[in-house]
């Protein structure tokens, strides 16, 4: 068995961003040993530490007013979009972990009890950082996230929770998924890193690899096309399988410009429960 | 000129901790391409987020009490001693920050009005990690660091403040000397970093080298000797002039087991000052 963690919630969930960055290969990812051009492994470390105050609000302010604030605090570096979809996995399970249990069905508890506020704060996150997001659907342009906070109005109008908003987006958002069906690629993770043996941030990519030959990334879906993203599952298999070498695929996917992002999120999201339940680095 | 940091002071002390540790080739380091074989890159980020509570009490609490929080919460990792140097160089510099201003003189107001009870929170903070130190001079045994808190009742009887603590290894100990000197290294290779281009990992490591070129590192001196460490300098001034590669000297120093630990305390100090004064991440 192992003890519970050292450290406070808040500080795990900073770690757990700093650790998802650092194992590799992480292929098509900037990790330890991968930048891009404008998005360097160093845009992460101040990411993750302009978020940390927002998440020692954890559990006493509202979540979707933690949301904007952590997205703000990540948005002082010249990276730009660092890790607002590992914040967006990571904090419902912060909340559950601090206000609930840690388990898929407190997390359910955290997403299902959020309010209209919630997603009003959610769609003021996008005020401070550019994010890649598909287009509303017809007849939903005024709920927009592009709109940031001026989408607020609709929002009440409409009376949608964040929860309902993550509802909307499950299908083509694999961190929406994750909150709609009580995170069970996270938890599934998590529990992979907890069994595996060596250090912390090779077992995280060993993690990731496996996810991402599990699951089309949603993240290379929008920037790419349904197709590329296919096909990088495939291509994910066979590194999975010792088939091709996920060193090599990883620096294809850079020089190929495919970054699963969806799959970091959640990996950071598997190492904040591995971290909670006792993981020692 | 320069904007302020967005970041406030403790969150830019845990920044710098993380920045130093992946500025690379710091040589014999770890750093973001090199492990030591029980002491690798992940230990310092759990070292540096463990350390980062201790950090917000700053000015509040006593110096010495907070280093002795730092120092317990940087302890739980399983590398040992991390970043022991870097906070005994960062945490004055943040006390200036905070209660005085940034600048040697500031510094110097700082450590000069240190307290026994501070003195007595430094001894009790070898009571959670492990620490090279050389042995303490003949007479003084009742003071030897490895004592731990059991050092108290010494410290009180000869109303040894822990700036006297200092005064009296900084012959033998970079840091102390620092402490003692107001920090000159410190502010010369943050200048540096500043006046520097590209990214700041990249930068840091430059003025790592400049450092170690300049300086005979003390702890190769403490765990290897001085001959060691002059031959070190010698070494890097070689790599800072383009006749050796830098990457080179790295990977010989770890194969060597040649560590110049107290060269990446005073970096990680150079690093926070850099960032108070607006460095962009």
């Amino acid at each position: 068995m192992t003890a519970a963690s050292p450290r406070t919630t808040a500080q795990d969930a900073v770690l757990a961003l700093l650790l998802e960055v650092t194992g590799t290969p992480k292929p098509g990812n900037v990790d330890r040993h991968h930048d891009h051009d404008d998005l360097r492994f160093e845009h992460f470390l101040a990411g993750a530490v302009g978020a940390e105050p927002a998440f020692r609000s954890v559990p006493d302010r509202p979540l979707g007013e933690t949301f904007r604030r952590a997205v703000e605090g990540m948005s002082h570096q010249r990276g730009g979009n660092t890790q607002f979809g590992a914040i967006l996995t990571v904090l419902p399970l912060a909340y559950a972990d601090s206000a609930v249990d840690l388990t898929p069905t407190g997390a359910t508890a955290v997403v299902e009890s959020t309010t209209v506020d919630d997603a009003v704060g959610f769609y003021r996150a996008f005020d401070a950082v550019d994010v890649a997001v598909d287009d509303p659907p017809q007849g939903m342009a005024d709920l927009d996230v592009h709109r940031g906070g001026d989408a607020a109005g609709a929002l009440r109008e409409r009376g949608l929770t964040l929860y309902d908003v993550m509802e909307r987006s499950a299908e083509v958002d694999g961190v929406a998924a994750e909150w709609v069906d009580g995170f069970p690629r996270v938890f599934e993770a998590a529990e992979r890193i907890r069994e595996d043996d060596g250090p912390l941030p090779d077992r995280a990519a060993r993690a990731f690899l496996d996810t991402l030959a599990s699951d089309v990334d949603t993240f290379v879906v929008k920037t790419h096309d349904r197709e590329t993203a296919t096909r990088l599952r495939e291509r994910a298999r066979a590194a999975r399988d010792g088939d091709v070498d996920p060193a090599d695929l990883a620096d294809d996917l850079v020089a190929e410009g495919i970054n699963p992002g969806t799959t970091a999120d959640l990996t950071a999201g598997a190492l904040f429960v591995a971290l909670r339940r006792g993981v020692a680095v």
